[in-house]
């Protein structure tokens, strides 16, 4: 039985809800994927030690602090929240993950933190009001459920900024009921995550706090194919939500990488392309601006074949063999009203990979101007 | 006798000045930068080609299209453009550089620029003329000059926006009287770009028509020191023009990386801090926001000491030992509400470089969504 709730420790000056646990009611198989960053933040570094031997019971988590950039008090202030939620469990420490998100450099409310933890009713399984519960700037909580026959996989996520994930993204939690061996859990979502959170890109900026964090409870016996399809559904939901959540974006851009030397290589040079802040503002404009992909495709450091370069826009050649094609300026216009596809070519290998970016957008940089 | 000449050839639509040829006289020492993209413009080969015997006579630029995206038919336009200057000129076709700056795509009106070269009267030293001819976006034309007696240095540029070099950038032309060896021409130009051209960053973009030549008459007898003085002065001015002329840019900051293991590391990682549009963004509110700072340098690929990591703006310390520090809120925003300087440290090394850049604000984002 999984426990789940959120609540208001005073974390958000606003009163909004800011604390979170999630509670799988016993050690359970646990996979987790964190940032790539080298200020993993304070939370990141005990959750890293906690999964170490691939079992975990719960996962605290609360929003309006990342508790980065906070040196040795904000490793002792993630230990102490790590601490209070076993206290409140009744379990070991280090079978407690810790998740932080919010502003860099603020150091947490923590006695706050321990008495709302202590606090916890935990009666049943809010899974809506834990999600609430680590949003910051997301306009809507994320949460995300699949299901083949008992076989479930449910997931909560929260991001809408400082999305460009490397080895993971923003925060998630997943669980499944499924019983299933630590590496089948941790290869499943490390599938899962190649597709979606890792090929999100909202502003190129990744997080000193990014964090997926799968459990299996082993309630049911399931194989490892349809765990694996369920989960890389929840996964790639939540990344579509991430996205349409981004900070003040108009659409959602999917840019299709072909014909690199490997799936890598395709991902590396369509986050080059998408970390462009000239094409993102093409894609605000609705403009076809071809140029500006090739001008970033071609300073990403994978190698392209400029000769084999070609550019479609929701289906429609704008470039090829490296050169511009004439194309009706009128239907193309059209076409790129909405949320659009591109297809960019690099080369004739067989690597592939699609990126879920967003515009950039005047209001993007107003928002993220205003002084915190 | 250095003539130059700005002319209206018909390339932009609006019938602005567009056409420029500079004309050394005689092929002369000449020592060039391009731009490191692998997409690198036909005119960008041509001119490679040219220079390879580090003496060259003119330079024939145009704006209002880059010749770039062009495939063989770029390739025989920017060699059509390069011959057509050596008739008018009475030169060999080597002794030419080709410069082209604009959209990157379409191609050159080549038998209108063929009429036009034919057509110069090439009567004088038009420089301010020149300049203006090879403008896109900029506001205005860049020119520079700089003597120590009779020694003298000028400068043209070009740059607005797709401003991220890194092997040179955007477009600028260095004249010389001075009587030096191709070697010290080529050392003083390299040293010359570093801190200038090469530590500007705009909107993280680098172009593929990047270029920065350098010509030397060898009418005055000059110390090598001397020359590179000069130029250095001339190449850091014209760099602060091109800054201050970035894309509806509101601000120029200075972003000063200190403690890095050397001066390439330090400006490599300033670059990957400039690169983000949320520091950017923050640079648009005037708001201390370190921790994205933080973040942005933490996944560069290069080794931060995120123990010694401290941040400064205008001298005023917010961040230090990888923590935040308290200071007075009011006094900062007093002091970011122009032009700043931004000190980060990153360790204890010796390395140290300084970024030129702009915030990112809702205009440039506005003026490159509009579409061409």
């Amino acid at each position: 039985m999984i426990r789940c709730e959120g609540v208001a420790a005073g974390i958000k000056r606003s009163g909004a809800l800011d604390l979170a646990l999630i509670d799988l009611g016993r050690p359970v198989a646990c996979a987790a994927l964190f940032t790539g960053s080298q200020a993993a933040a304070a939370p990141v570094l005990v959750s890293r030690a906690a999964i170490a031997d691939g079992r975990a019971r719960a996962v605290v988590l609360n929003s309006g602090c990342a508790n980065a950039g906070t040196g040795a008090t904000g490793l002792a202030n993630a230990e102490r929240m790590q601490r209070a939620a076993a206290a409140r469990l009744g379990c070991g420490a280090e079978d407690v993950l810790v998740c932080s998100t919010g502003p860099i450099g603020p150091q947490l409310p923590i006695e706050a933190i321990e008495t709302a933890i202590s606090d916890m009713g935990l009666s049943g399984d809010a899974w809506e009001q834990a999600a609430e519960a680590i949003r910051t700037t997301d306009t809507f909580a994320k949460v995300v459920a699949a299901s083949f026959g008992e076989l479930t996989v449910r997931g909560m996520a929260k991001g809408a900024a400082m999305i460009r994930p490397d080895m993971a993204t923003m925060l998630a939690v997943l669980t499944t009921n499924a019983d299933i061996e630590f590496e089948v859990l941790d290869q499943s979502l490390r599938d899962a995550v190649t597709p979606s959170f890792n090929s999100l890109n909202i502003d190129g900026c990744q997080s000193t706090n990014d964090a997926v964090i799968a459990f299996a409870t082993a309630e049911f016996a399931a194989d490892a194919a349809s765990v694996r399809r369920l989960m890389a559904e929840v996964c790639m939901e939540l990344a579509l939500m991430i996205a349409r959540d981004g900070e003040e974006t108009n659409r959602l851009v999917r840019l299709t990488v072909v014909g690199a030397v490997s799936d890598e290589s395709a991902r590396h040079v369509g986050k080059a392309i998408t970390d462009s802040d000239l094409v993102r503002s093409s894609f605000y404009g609705g403009d076809p601006n071809w140029g500006r992909i090739l001008q970033a495709a071609a300073v990403s450091n994978i190698t392209i074949d400029t000769d084999a370069f070609a550019v479609a826009y929701e289906g429609m050649v704008v470039a090829e063999g490296g050169c511009q094609v004439s194309y009706d300026t009128e239907v193309i216009r059209r076409l790129l009203r909405g949320d659009f596809a591109v297809d960019v070519r690099v080369g004739w290998g067989p690597g592939t990979a699609t990126i879920i970016t967003t515009d950039l957008t005047p209001g993007y940089v107003e928002f993220n101007g205003a002084p915190s």
